[in-house]
């Protein structure tokens, strides 16, 4: 159920994001930088997210299509920046060029500027059905989740702290905010979007840190024991990286049951918050991230 | 008057950005360098254009001052993003070290998304005073001068260019676009906080057009007739770049006349916009722009 779920809901992101796009015209080079870097194949994950939220409190989930495109603009914009030679350095994603590599350099700065940037065009603008209000919230929680407090301090840290041993503190604070904060962000939005109340949101804002937290242990464990053709990436490549992960800090054994605890709780907040029937579906997903092999 | 005025905005301004940076503490680097990109000495001349339209429309010169410190944050992420290698490449502005000199470069491309993103936060979160359909309409007119269709699609055409002979209509995309949405934002941002009518708002943002385009048109020729020592850069600089510009393309007499003109209009406007007693302020600023040596 899940992977059909997951699917559909894929085409109609891709056909909601094409259509952001498709409004962008000039100058050429960044109208189609952006729709490269943004229609890549990704899993849109977040944007799903937002959708089966909404879903789940009852909203209509056409509420939420500007939001989850920009949601995913901002992931992508951090590929962008990500891959750049100064960064990771990387010359493929997803068996494609990176940006830079297929644009040039100034080009991909720019163009990951530009979704950035359109970002908010989007979440604003492009949401003119809902009150100001909401909005401005939206706009709010976006950017700080996005920015220093957010994603972007997460880069920085996970720069910072390559090669050197860290504790167990900035671990968590690089997983909590390089990638966490990104997965709270949509569901986050959601319950604004859709009106959750207080005890609603807390529930569901609880479930997407946890399997956020779960997502991070899962690949820390992937990187040692995935096997490469289904991960499409070297395996230990954290360990080349002198990375601190999961499995270094506390062993393998206590990581898979920290992983499994995380999923545990998870579908019990997902059921707390939304009862057994309209939980389903997050409990699918929290059990996929717990399985997956790539 | 109006140098008196301007250094007291100034003043103000800074004040007010720094209150903003402060809140700002985790990861160092980044709440280091986001206070170092800003707080870098500049004229503030967008910030100062809010207040004095809001000042002009009869409204509290603070409502405005988180969008102003959000426009000045996007215009310095604007900086730091130009002066990386793969852009300008340039090691100083202003005499100082520019940010990727200071505190590398894949911390000045983090810092610059951090100053972008934060941005929006500011005139969101930090703007809580004004309706929600105010930070909408505020987000919307941002995102939409900065990103694509304005700032950053610019930058991409101007770019694209260097070396290149290019049309009159390019140009002045590259001018409007570049330089003149980030000047006529500030102006627009004022009449939606202080509500101004239809008519004044149109009048406003042709006043801002034109001051943008006329400071343009001042810049090429000081290129061609400045003086080294007040214009802190070399003359000349523009036909090493083989950049198109006014006097190239139309001779100098000509292109000063234009300037003229465009000085002449804007001034027009203001007092047809304002009445003469309210538009003093925005007149000596456009005599200002004309006759400015660096």
């Amino acid at each position: 159920m899940l992977k059909t779920y997951m699917m559909q809901k894929r085409e109609k992101i891709d056909e909601v994001i094409g259509e952001h796009l498709d409004k962008l015209k000039y100058p050429a080079v960044i109208a189609e930088g952006m729709r490269y870097s943004v229609l890549n194949g990704g899993k849109r994950l977040r944007p799903m997210l937002l959708l089966m939220t909404l879903e789940a409190l009852g909203a209509d989930e056409s509420l939420g299509y500007s939001t989850a495109t920009a949601i995913e603009m901002i992931h992508s914009y951090s590929l962008v920046h990500d891959d750049l030679p100064a960064l990771d350095n990387d010359d493929y994603r997803r068996g494609k060029l990176t940006t830079h590599k297929k644009y040039g350099e100034a080009e991909a700065i720019l163009i990951g500027d530009a979704l950035l940037t359109h970002s908010f065009n989007v979440v604003s603008a492009g949401n003119m059905h809902l009150s100001g209000d909401k909005i401005a919230k939206l706009v709010a929680l976006t950017s700080e989740y996005a920015g220093v407090n957010g994603m972007i301090g997460g880069q920085m840290v996970d720069i910072e702290s390559e090669g050197k041993e860290i504790e167990l503190p900035i671990l968590q604070y690089i997983h909590t905010h390089k990638t966490g904060m990104m997965i709270k962000l949509p569901v986050e939005a959601a319950c604004i979007i859709g009106e959750a109340d207080a005890e609603t949101t807390a529930k569901l804002t609880e479930y997407s840190e946890l399997i956020g937290l779960a997502f991070q242990i899962k690949d820390d464990i992937l990187d040692v024991e995935g096997e490469f053709e289904k991960l499409g990436k070297p395996v230990g490549s954290d360990e080349e990286l002198q990375k601190s992960t999961y499995p270094q800090i506390f062993g393998m054994e206590r990581a898979k049951e920290i992983l499994e605890e995380k999923i545990d709780r998870a579908k019990t907040v997902a059921v707390e918050a939304l009862g057994e029937e309209r939980a389903a579906i997050f409990v699918e997903l929290a059990d996929y991230i717990g399985k997956r092999d790539n």
